[in-house]
């Protein structure tokens, strides 16, 4: 049995982390049992065999792996007879550039968006670490960042515009089936699914079409999982019957 | 033998549409001769059995094709056995984002730093016509897009930025050779080296490193074509001679 360190917040079914949503979908693609280990930020010594402190950290079999891009390229490599997750070498560079995309063009507009919404989420122990990292990653204070809303929501809808051409077109970025490329664009687009108060995607879009159908993949495997928004309403109305 | 309607400014020999790039770079990867025929935007007429106005246009053996995509997707179904610009559906899907993110977000960014010098390299029959479609489709005139050069070159440098990061780590987005996605950048980029009057990407980075790569491909066919810049070196070399 494999195991997954998995980002996880105050709530310890709260899984927000893009990296370890496209791992976790990586797994299911390979149709590979693993137990998934709640983390938390300030968890360095859990990890420590993987020689860093970030998560994703599988470990299989007493081997530490990190980072979610070599996982998946390790995963494809030592479980070769296992549904692939790249099917030609074209396949894998092309997916290089979509992670690259997301990495710094999409997830750059949705920090705006999220942000402060994560520093609620995260757990008690990881709320200073998480606000000093980031702040010094992106040279401004967490309100500063999230401050312009609406210019933020702009931004998001003029850097998925090929996106959405791409998937009014195509019915996953792996063609008839998804491939990694598509668990790299659903682990950015999670995060936001998970943490967000309000939907970022428009309902109406072919990109929100194409993230349904991803929630819907390994028997709703995605779909399941807690988001903050549902957490929230759950308490509401707890507090509303205890009245 | 094929042929296919290409560009030309008012040198015939000056062929820089993007669109026409990527369809000339996928006949020469099939392998496929083909005579390039220089066409103006005017020449409405001679493609008008294409049922529509503009090119590249490919005619093939009677049959008359247009757009790049679609011509690309026909020379891997009609010539199945010749080198395929896609090895797999996951390619040609990843591959159709490329072409989306090159036309919506890279295109935009090259325009203000070179539209200017097309309306100069179009032919005299072709000004009119260039300047109106332009700028009906930009809603201002040339001059307003082209105004804010240094607003542009940080733009584009924020465009390419994935895309940079991506060719530092992989030779093609083909993978180990290229396939129709590097094709479709290729061409995008071939455009504004064929037509400014200084080069708009960074020398020292992967992209141009990949550029130069893709100039070398089939014994330098796109590395031959003309530039504008020649062009002018020659004509102001000549006057000095003159004198």
């Amino acid at each position: 049995m494999l195991k997954l360190y998995d980002l996880a917040g105050r709530n310890p079914e709260l899984r927000f982390s893009p990296f370890c949503w496209r791992t976790k979908m990586a797994l299911r693609h390979k149709g590979l049992a693993f137990e998934s280990v709640p983390w938390r930020f300030t968890d360095k010594a859990a990890i420590a065999p993987s020689g860093q402190g970030r998560v994703p950290v599988l470990v299989d079999n007493g081997r530490w792996l990190h980072d979610s891009w070599r996982i998946a390229l390790y995963l494809d490599d030592h479980y070769p007879d296992l549904p692939r997750l790249f099917r030609s070498a074209g396949e894998r560079a092309a997916a290089r550039f979509i992670a690259d995309w997301c990495d710094l063009a999409l997830l750059p507009v949705l920090r705006p968006l999220i942000l402060l919404a994560c520093y609620d989420a995260v757990a008690d122990q990881d709320r200073r670490y998480f606000r000093e990292s980031r702040e010094k990653m992106l040279g401004r204070s967490l309100e500063a960042v999230c401050a312009e809303r609406t210019e933020a929501e702009q931004a998001l809808a003029r850097v998925l515009t090929p996106m959405e051409n791409t998937l009014g077109a195509v019915a996953h970025l792996g063609g008839d089936s998804p491939n990694y490329a598509d668990y790299i664009l659903f682990g950015s687009l999670q995060w936001a699914h998970v943490i967000s108060p309000k939907p970022v995607l428009d309902q109406a879009s072919a990109v929100s079409r194409w993230f349904e159908r991803m929630l819907g993949l390994f028997d709703g495997y995605a779909r399941e999982a807690p988001t903050l928004r549902e957490t929230m309403l759950v308490t509401a109305e707890r507090n509303l019957q205890a009245r």
